[in-house]
C-alpha cells in the first residue's frame, strides 16, 4: 500500500464530465490524439507515481542528503527515479515533439504533476523544473541553443533550474546583481545565488541554470535584467561534455519539510571564468521567465491540491479502520471506528469538499490555458487569456494556503498518532507549507490580483472571471436542488464586484489601505471560485442522481459538499469583503513602536 | 541574543494593571507575599529561561535523542538543566512548602511556564509534568506515599510522568487494559502504555510513573480506574533506592517536532514483576488523574499562546531588518524595511492581538483558579470554579488552534527564510502542533464545552461566562473611544448566549447534529473571550492615554489592536453561529461511501 492516495473517480468525474477534456483534442496542435490517449496517460501517471515515486520518500528519510566538498549526494534510487522518469516520457510529456517531446495539452502537465508532486513532492520539483527551463529555451533561445540544451532536458539526460533569488533580492528582483560581462558569443557571469532548488545533485551529470542577470551597463531596475543560460559543465557544439564552468555549489539549506530535495547557494564565477548564453532579448530576462514563474505559481496550487487530497484520503482511511468511543446516538453496541463521531465527519467533509473543489479549480484553470494558447487569434483566445491571468494569483495563494489547512486537519483525524512519522501526514503538512512562500508569497500574489490583474487589458481579466460565475448564477437559478446555494452564490459575488470596482479606485486614492486588504480580498475570490466549482459538479451530479433515482453515494457527496460548503463559507466571505470595505486604519496607522 | 522572545511591559500589563495579580496576596495562603515578590519571580523566569533553557533546543538539534536497549540518552547539558531547574525552586514554585515547595499560587506556575515553554518546549515538558504527578501524589496519596515521592520530584531529583493512553485506549480511556492485582501493601501492575511524555531518559536517576490500570474485577468502562503511582526503580521505605522494577520502554516515536522530548512507550510487567501504590480512592483514577489532566490542558493552551508570542516577536524582528522593496506610497526614497509594507503590517497586527489576547485569557483564567482554590466556601468560590471549568476546554483548544495559525504567520512574514532552520519560527510551527493533538483533541474539547460544561451545576458554568460579558458591556457601552466596539461585543455574544441554549437542547434531541458544530461553537467563545480581553486591554490604555494626552505609542496598539481584532473577528464569529444554528444534515447524512 502507498502513502499516495487518490481517488481516481474523482480525478475522472472533473476531467471528463465537468470539463470534458477530451474537447481540446480539437485544438489544432492535438489533433492525432483523443479521449482514450488522455485517459490512458492519467492512469499511467498514477501508476508510475505510486509505484516509482512513493517508495522515495522513505528511502529519503533513512538517507539523507550529504553536502561535502562542494557535491550534493542523493540516495541513489533518486538518481535511477529521475532517469526513468525522463525515459517513459513523463518529464516532455507536453513538450515539443521536434525536441523530443510528447505534445500533448498542457493541461496534461498538471494532471500528471498532481500525481508526481503528491507521491514525492521533493523529487518531483526536479524533473519540474527542468521542463520549465527546457520550455524556456525553447520558447525564447536561439536555435543553437534549443538545438544544444532541450532534448537532452526533455528526455531527462541533463536537468534545469530556475535562478531568481539573491541574499538582497526576494521579492523585490530590481535589487538583483549578480552581472554578465560580454565575450564574444557569450557572457561572463559573475555573482551568487541562494533558494535554488536542485541547484546542485548528482541526479544528472549537467545542471542546466536559467539565471536572471545584469549585462554590464543595462538599466538599473527590472528593465535592465537579461536572462542566460548557464550549464554546469560546459558544452561544445556538437552537444558533448567539455569542462567544468564556474558554478559554485556553497551550502544547502536545512528546512522545516523537503528534506530530499536539496536548496542550494550557487556562486557563478567566484573563483574561475563562468560562461553563460543569452536566451532571448537582452533586458527582458524577467518578462521571458515569468513562462517559468506562472508555470511554477500554478505547480505550487498543484502542490497544495494534490497533498491536501492524499491527506484527506489518508485520514479517511484511519478513521474508517480506527475504533474508538461509542457512538453518540446509540445506533450500535459496543465501539464504533471513528468515522462515526459527527466531529470527526465534520473534519472530513470540509477536506473532501475543499480538495475536491481545488482540484476543480486547478485543472479549469488548466484547461483554460490550453484553449488560450491553442485557439486562433480572435476575443475567445484573449478571453481564455483573461481567464487564466486573474486565476494566477488566486490559485497560487488559495491553494497553498488551503493545501496546509487540509494537510492540518487530516492530522488532527488521527490524534497523536498524526503526529508520528508512521503516517505520511506529518511530512505532507513540511512539505507543503513552502507552496505559500516561494515563487512570490501569497502577500505578493494577493497585489499582483488586486492591483496589476485589475488593471491588464483594461479591466478585462476581472471581467471575464466575472461573466463565469454570473453567467453560471443565470443559467441555475431556479435549479430544483441547489437554487438556494445559487442565490448565495450570486449575491456574494456581487458584493465582491463592488468591493473590487472600489479596491480598484482605492489602489489609486490611498494605496496604503488598499495594500492593507488585497490578501482577505484574495481568499473572498478564493472561496467564490471554490463555491462555483463544486457548485457546478453538483449541478452536473444532481442532474445525474435525478435519472438514476438518486441512488448514488457518488452523486450524493458531490450535492452535500457543495451545499454544506456555500451555506458554511460564504458568510465568511462576506466577513471577508467587510474587513476590505472597512473604513478603520490601524493597520496603516499604528506606530511601529506600539508592534 | 535569545532565540525566545518576550515582551516584559506587555507581561506585566496585564499581570498589573489589567488583573492586579498582587491581589492574590490576600488570599490567606499567600499572606506572606506580596506584589514585589511576585514580580520578581516573573523576571527572574524570563532570566532563566532565556540563560539556561533557550540555548538547549540547538544542542538537541545537534544531539538528536539515542535509543538503545530500552535506554534514552538525552544531550547531557538537559541533565545539568533538569537538577538547575528543580535546584533553583521551578519545579516545586507552587507546592506545598512542607514537601519543598515555594508556595506561590498557582498562578505563578502559568507565568513561569510561559517563559520556560517558550524558551524550551521540548525540555519544559519534563519538569512540568514532574510537577504535576508529584501534586497529584500530594493530594490524593497516604502520608507514606507523599513522604516517599514528593520531596524528591519537587526538588527535580526524580522526575514524574502521566501514563494514561494504550495503543487502544486514547480518547476514549474507559477501554483500558492494563491490569493491578493486589500484593500485600502494593499492587502488581501489567500492560502497555503509548505516547509517555519524558517516560523514559537519563535525566534523573529515577522516574516515578503515574499509572491508569484496572484493579482485578473492577466494574468495566471508566468506573473501574484506579490511579497507581508506579517507580522506574523501586524505593525503600527509608527514601533509598532498592532495584529495578520491571518498567520497560520498548520504543520512542519519531515525530513532527519536539525532537527533544522522549515519547516513550513502556511496557509494566512485561518479563518480571512491576510493583505499583495505590494513589487515592480504589475506582477514583479517572477522576483523580483529572487533576493533572486539567492541568496539562490548561499548559497546552499555555504553549500555544508562549510559542505565538515568540514567533511574534521573531517576525518582528525579522521585519524590522529586512530591506526590500520600494514604499508603496512613495513615503520614501530607495528601499525600505518590510515593516512598511501594509500586508506585512496586516500579519503583525494579527499576531500582536492574537498573541496579546491569549495571554490575557490565560492569565485570567490562572488567576480565577487561585480564588476558585483559595477564597473560602460560598457562592463567590463557586463562580470562579465555574469559570474555571468553563474555560479549560475553550483554552486548550482555542489557544493550540491559534498558536499554530500565529507561527504559521510568523513563518510568513520571513518569505523563505522563515522555513529554514536559521530562524526558530519553523520549530515552533512542529512543536505547537502537538498541543491540538493530545490531553484531549481540540474536537474532545469542544464536546466537553458544549456537553458536560453546559451541565454541570445547573448551566452555573456558562451563566457565569456570560455574566463577565454581560459586565463589561454594560459598564463600558458609553465608553467614548470603544463604544462601537462594545456594542458589537454585546450583540454578537446575545447571538452566542441563544445559539449555546439550542445546543443544549439540541444535545438530548439530537445528539448527532449536536456533535456536528460543537467545534465552531468553542470557537465562537474563544473569539468572544479574545474581543472581551482586548477590548478590557483598550479600555484601560485609552483611559490611560486620554490622562497622558494620548502621547503613548503602547497604549495606542492596545486600542488599535482592539478595535481591529473587534471589527474584523466578529462578523467571522457571527459566520461561526450560523453554521451551529444551521438545519442542514450534510455531516451526518453524507453516506460513509461518498467520503
Amino acid at each position: 500500500m502507498t502513502d499516495f492516495k487518490i481517488d481516481t473517480r474523482d480525478v475522472f468525474y472533473i476531467l471528463k464530465e465537468q470539463l470534458n477534456y477530451a474537447a481540446l483534442c480539437d485544438l489544432a496542435p492535438f489533433a492525432d490524439l483523443n479521449e482514450k490517449t488522455l485517459d490512458l496517460m492519467v492512469n499511467e501517471a498514477i501508476h508510475f507515481a505510486k509505484g516509482v515515486l512513493d517508495p522515495l520518500n522513505r528511502i529519503a528519510e533513512e538517507t539523507p542528503l550529504a553536502f561535502t566538498n562542494g557535491e550534493v549526494r542523493c540516495p541513489a534510487e533518486f538518481k535511477e527515479a529521475f532517469w526513468q522518469y525522463g525515459n517513459d516520457g513523463w518529464t516532455a510529456a507536453v513538450g515539443d515533439p521536434a525536441y523530443g517531446g510528447q505534445g500533448f495539452p498542457l493541461m496534461m502537465r498538471i494532471v500528471i504533476n498532481e500525481m508526481m508532486y503528491g507521491a514525492c513532492q521533493a523529487f518531483n520539483s526536479a524533473p519540474s523544473l527542468t521542463f520549465g527551463a527546457a520550455r524556456l529555451i525553447h520558447s525564447f533561445g536561439s536555435e543553437s541553443l534549443k538545438q544544444l540544451f532541450v532534448s537532452k532536458m526533455f528526455s531527462g539526460t541533463w536537468s534545469g533550474t530556475m535562478c531568481l533569488t539573491e541574499p538582497a533580492a526576494g521579492s523585490n528582483l530590481g535589487a538583483l546583481e549578480t552581472m554578465a560581462y560580454p565575450e564574444g558569443d557569450h557572457f561572463r557571469i559573475k555573482g551568487s545565488k541562494i533558494f535554488i532548488s536542485w541547484g546542485e545533485h548528482d541526479l544528472t551529470e549537467n545542471i542546466i541554470h536559467l539565471v536572471l542577470a545584469r549585462i554590464d551597463g543595462a538599466p538599473a531596475g527590472t528593465a535592465g535584467i537579461s536572462l542566460f543560460v548557464v550549464p554546469k559543465i560546459r558544452v561544445n557544439t556538437d552537444g558533448t561534455l567539455s569542462g567544468p564552468n564556474d558554478v559554485a555549489c556553497t551550502g544547502i539549506e536545512h528546512k522545516c519539510g523537503l528534506h530530499a530535495a536539496p536548496t542550494a547557494a550557487l556562486t557563478f564565477g567566484g573563483r574561475d571564468d563562468c560562461i553563460g548564453y543569452l536566451c532571448g532579448e537582452k533586458n527582458k530576462g524577467l518578462a521571458h521567465m515569468f513562462q517559468m514563474m506562472n508555470g511554477a505559481r500554478i505547480n505550487s496550487a498543484v502542490s497544495g491540491m494534490t497533498m491536501a487530497g492524499s491527506a484527506y484520503r489518508n485520514a479517511l482511511a484511519y478513521v474508517q479502520d480506527r475504533v474508538q468511543g461509542r457512538d453518540i446516538a446509540g445506533r450500535s453496541e459496543g465501539d464504533v471506528t471513528i468515522i462515526h463521531h459527527p466531529d470527526v465527519r465534520r473534519m472530513l467533509l470540509w477536506m473532501k469538499a475543499t480538495a475536491d473543489g481545488m482540484r476543480s479549480m486547478v485543472y479549469t484553470a488548466a484547461f483554460w490555458e490550453d484553449l488560450s494558447k491553442g485557439l486562433p487569434p480572435g476575443p475567445e483566445k484573449i478571453r481564455y487569456q483573461n481567464l487564466i491571468d486573474f486565476m494566477t494569483p488566486i490559485l497560487k495563494a488559495y491553494c497553498s494556503d488551503t493545501g496546509f489547512r487540509v494537510c492540518e486537519t487530516a492530522m488532527q483525524c488521527l490524534g497523536g498518532y498524526g503526529y508520528c512519522r508512521d503516517y505520511p501526514i506529518e511530512r505532507y503538512l513540511r512539505d507543503v507549507k513552502i507552496m505559500s512562500l516561494y515563487e512570490g508569497t501569497n502577500g505578493i500574489q494577493s497585489m499582483d490580483l488586486m492591483g496589476r490583474k485589475m488593471l491588464i487589458r483594461d479591466g478585462g481579466c476581472l471581467k471575464a472571471f466575472q461573466e463565469e460565475i454570473d453567467g453560471f448564477c443565470a443559467t441555475h437559478r431556479n435549479h430544483p436542488v441547489l437554487k438556494n446555494q445559487v442565490a448565495q452564490l450570486a449575491s456574494t459575488a456581487g458584493e465582491l464586484w463592488s468591493c473590487a470596482m472600489e479596491m480598484r479606485t482605492q489602489m489609486k486614492t490611498d494605496p496604503l489601505q488598499w495594500a492593507s486588504t488585497t490578501y482577505p480580498a484574495l481568499l473572498a475570490f478564493g472561496d467564490l471560485t471554490m463555491a462555483w466549482r463544486l457548485l457546478d459538479m453538483a449541478v452536473i451530479a444532481s442532474d445525474r442522481a435525478a435519472k438514476n433515482g438518486r441512488k448514488n453515494d457518488f452523486f450524493k457527496g458531490k450535492v452535500y459538499q457543495a451545499t454544506w460548503f456555500v451555506d458554511t463559507t460564504l458568510p465568511h466571505t462576506i466577513a471577508r469583503i467587510g474587513t476590505c470595505l472597512r473604513q478603520g486604519r490601524e493597520i496603516v496607522d499604528i506606530p511601529d513602536n506600539a508592534f
